[in-house]
This record gives C-alpha cells, sequence and structure tokens, in this order.
C-alpha cells in the first residue's frame, strides 16, 4: 500500500493491499478501497463508497497522431458523489464526474467529460465514450456501448449488449460528430443498434434487434431492420 | 504473497507474487494460482487446476437500492471442480458450480448461482448473469452475452457476441422474468440476438446476426430479422 | 517489483510498482510501464512505448482437449514495435507482431500469430482471434471482435461491436476455418455482423447493423438483413 502523503483521507476508511493513492486525492469517510487499485492524481471520493478491487480511478486519456479527438488543455479531476459503488476491474478516467447512488459494475471503461446522474446503474463491460451526458435513474445493462456526444436522459433504460454511433460518414473527416438523444424513459431492447445523431423520442420503445435509422416520436414502438412502428 | 492460516493448500501447488488467498479457503493438489490473484473466502478448488493473472474468485454480489434482484442470505461459496482452467482478468461470484474439466478464458465475468457442466467453453470477455443452468460440453464463444435466468442444454454451441434478455417488459415491473432455453446440440450464430422466454428447439440452427422472437421447434433452421424458417 | 536479471533495459525507461519482469525480456529506451504489469518471457519492446497498468504482455496460450485449434510447437516472442501504446487491463499473448505508432486501448484481448499494421488503432474492449492479419491505419472500433482466420487490409475502418464468425458449420468439424477478408479502405458500421469466408469490396460499405452473408463488390454499399445494395 503506497499513499502519497499529500493524500486527504477520512475517518473509517479502509484501503486494501497494494493499493497505490496519488498525490492531492481526497477521499471522504467510511468509504472501502479494494486490492490492487490505482487513485491517480486529484480524484475526489466523497463518503461511504465502496470500490471493488483492481480498478483504476482517475486515469488520463493517451492520445496518438491518427485519432480525431485529442482532449485540450487539463481535464478536471474525476470525481465520484457519496454512496457510489464501483466494481472491481473497472477504468474511469479524468474529467467527468459520477452524482451520489451511482453503481458501475466491474469491467466497466467510462471516459472523460462525462456525466452520470444520480442512482443510474451501469452493468458489467458497460463503454462509455468522451463528451456524453447520462441522467438520473437511468439503467444500462451488460455490455452496452454508449458512443461519445450522446444524451442520455432520466430513466431511460437500455438493455444488454446495444451498441450506437456517433459518425455517418465514418471517419473521412465529413460532417459533425453526433450520437443519439434518448429522452426521459425511453426503453432500448438488447442489441439494438441505434444510428448517429438519431433521437428516440419520450416513453418509445425500441424492440431487441431493431436497427434504428431515423429518429423515433414520442410514445412509439419501433422494431425490425430498419426500425419501422408497430401496433402495440 | 498473503495467504491466510486457516487456507488448506494441497501438495505441489504453486501460488503467484502478490497474490491474495483468504480465510476458509481450500485448494487441491498440482494447482497453479497467477500473480495478482483474489481468492476470496471460503472458494473451494479441485485438483490440476490452472489459473491466470489477475483473476477474482469467490466476490460477493454487490447490490443498491435501485436492483431488482437482490441475493437472499448467504450465498455457498464458490466451487471450482478438477482439472479446471481459468483465464486472466476473470471474476468468478460465490454462490457458483464449475464442474470439472471446464474451460474459463480471459476476462470472463460470472455472476452467482450459475452451474457450468463439464467440459463446456467460455470464451474471452463472455458475460453470465446469475439463476442460470449450462450444460455439459457446450460452447460459448467470446463475447457472447448469457442472461439471467437462462438454460442451456448438452453440446450447445453459441457463436462469438450473441446477446440475449430475459425480462419482456423492460423494468416496468410486469411479468415474469426468464431467459431463453436453449435445447441441447442447437447451434446459435454470431451476434444473434434472443428475445426473453423463447425456446430453441433441439437440434436447431439460428442464423448470424438473426433476431428471434418466438419459439424455434426442434431440428428448424432460422434466419433473418424477425427469424424465419429456411430450407437448407 | 521484480525484475529478472536476465532482462535487458534501456535507458530512461521507468517500470511501475508491483510489476514483473520476467527472463529474456528485451526493453528499449523512453519506455513507460505502469503498475502491477506483467512482462512475461522473451517479450521484445521498441523504444518510446507507454504500457498502461495491469496489462499482460507475451501470454501464452491455453487449451483443453475440446479445443479445434491448438498452437504447435512453441510460439515466437510477442514484438512490440516503436512508439506504441498499450492501454491498462490488456491481455496481448505471445506470437503476435504489433508495429510501430500502433495504438491499442484498455481491456484489448489479443491472441497468438496476429499481425498488426504501423499506425494502426484497436479500442477499448477489442478482442482479437489467432491467425489474422491487419494493415496499417486500420481504425478499429471499441468492443468490436475480430475472428480467426481473417485479413483486414489497408486504411479499413470497422465502427463499433461489430462482430465475424470464421466457421460456416459452427464446430461440426465440416468445411474450414475462414474469417472474412476486408479490402482496402472498406467501411463497416457499427454492430454490422459479417458470416464466415466473405471479401468485402475496396472501399465498399457495409450498413450499421447489417448482416452480411455474401461477397460485396468493391465501392458499393450495401444495408440491411441480409445486406443489400443500395444506391446512395
Amino acid at each position: 500500500m503506497h499513499i502519497h502523503q499529500s493524500a486527504k483521507i477520512g475517518s473509517d476508511t479502509k484501503i486494501g493491499e497494494y493499493t497505490i493513492i496519488e498525490d492531492g486525492v481526497i477521499i471522504g469517510d467510511h468509504v472501502e478501497i479494494g486490492h490492487y487499485c490505482m487513485i491517480k492524481k486529484d480524484t475526489v471520493i466523497g463518503s461511504d463508497v465502496k470500490i471493488g478491487d483492481l480498478t483504476i480511478l482517475g486515469k488520463s486519456p493517451n492520445s496518438n497522431k491518427k485519432m480525431a479527438r485529442k482532449p485540450k488543455g487539463t481535464l478536471p479531476p474525476l470525481e465520484i458523489g457519496n454512496n457510489v459503488i464501483i466494481g472491481s476491474h473497472a477504468i474511469l478516467y479524468r474529467g467527468s464526474i459520477v452524482n451520489d447512488g451511482v453503481l458501475i459494475a466491474d469491467q466497466v471503461s467510462m471516459r472523460e467529460q462525462i456525466n452520470i446522474g444520480t442512482h443510474t446503474i451501469l452493468g458489467r463491460q458497460v463503454m462509455v465514450e468522451p463528451n456524453t451526458s447520462i441522467g438520473s435513474y437511468v439503467t444500462i445493462q451488460t455490455g452496452s456501448y454508449i458512443t461519445a456526444d450522446t444524451t442520455i436522459e432520466e430513466r431511460v433504460f437500455i438493455g444488454p449488449c446495444c451498441s450506437m454511433s456517433n459518425d455517418k460518414y465514418m471517419a473521412t473527416g465529413r460532417g459533425i460528430h453526433k450520437g443519439p438523444t434518448i429522452k426521459e424513459q425511453a426503453k432500448i431492447g438488447n442489441n439494438a443498434t441505434l444510428l448517429p445523431d438519431i433521437v428516440i423520442g419520450k416513453q418509445s420503445v425500441v424492440g431487441a434487434g431493431a436497427v434504428v435509422t431515423r429518429d423515433v416520436p414520442d410514445n412509439m414502438t419501433v422494431v425490425g431492420s430498419p426500425a419501422r412502428e408497430i401496433k402495440m
């Protein structure tokens, strides 16, 4: 266990074996951190938080010459609220905010500039790309992929293994990058495919395995490839 | 390496560096455990078992207020049979049974109350949800997702990246939770989508990318979205 | 930190805490290796390489009696070129070659006998199976699955969560194992499904969620399930 002397650790907080806590980290009270974790520079963790083994908090993004998106300037620290649970083998980057009561399961990968609303659940192996906003009381089930530049409103349900994209022209440099907008209480079935820059309306339902190629109005159910309305 | 004094370790067993073995663990003979592993409380491991690096065995489930399913009471220990191979970066929960001769590849995530039959293979990044039974000599290829409350019979083949779900009404609280039943020797093509509570018949074949919305009788081949019979 | 005495480490190279470097490893100059990494026997790493935390380089394959494919003889060491970036929680096997300027993101799983061309990007959680060739300046986005026996030519773009297979008869022992051939500058949309042994032509485009069941000629755009040509 290596704790940098500038880190501030609250009372009744337990830290696992071989865990590394870097300088400038602030941790609240009644926190449990597992074994072999890395809490990177400046990360802020609230109280009553539980973090599994082998998890990395506050990682800085890599980049190479070919990557379209490079973070500008220094990202702010990763901020974790109160009563948050984070699983094992997870990786959360700098520059994101995880609000109170969130559950992030094992093996989740969450990049920078993401805001996760209160009491939201990210299932195991969920991947979230940068510059994305996820509302409160959202459920994103195991293995789903949330692309960059996406907005997911309150109480949305996303089933397992869903996929999205944000680049209509697939790396040709044309157009803007924009992920889907999923409005409040919409439900997306497992393994559905969402194309870039579409809107899924309030309380709408997308069937399992559907391929959604254009906007879905509020309160509509769509299924199939390409997805079309069905009457329920 | 931290081995709790109450752990029982068989003869000719090798344990890697920085590995943590908790109290009540029982390990057989001729076992190889990698580096940075966590063998949690009470886990039982047979003989001639090989476990990769950075793997967690016997994890207890987390839960928060919003989760539908909370384990009741104390789960029994994780039990691993003889001649089992487990990869690196895998996570296996308490309360499951892995029978003799099983191969579990890297990065697999396997929850509680699961039974894996003899000589079955789970490919890399396979995710298995709770309360699921998988028969003997089954192959589940890389990246597939097995939902909760699922039955997979003997000698089933599931290709890579398949997806299932178990909740027809998607978290509205209506209906029961029930995953698919896949009967013996059925074959599911890659990236197929299976809806809740359907039956795939004996020796039936589901084509790659198919979306299966209703039961498939024995010995039938179905393809497409929604999946329909084709004559081979 | 355990460094075997036979390992050769270049100048200005930094190695993280609790990292294990086995015998016969050769590491160039100006390399940064994270915490809790395992650099297995004989691995060769160039100069100006950056490796994240909890990453395994040079793992040897496991096998059990049921697996069709067993590596023959001893695999050569894993070779990593210059200016390569590898993320955290990644696993790269022995017997593969990663050329200069490649970016391999977090949680990638890459087996043996794979060649990755210069300046190619593998996104997070990408899985690559054995005996596969990936050209230069290729992008494979987050969560995609590249099956065994696959050829991907230069400047191909593969969106997130794509899936492929290489066994038309799904483990019945009939036919040969052959993955897709994706020709130069082709683009594959997110969550597309490619069947075994098909050719995607030069500069062709496969739509998101498409299921490609037969060859696509050069410069053609296909969408749907099964995928058919559309005029753009």
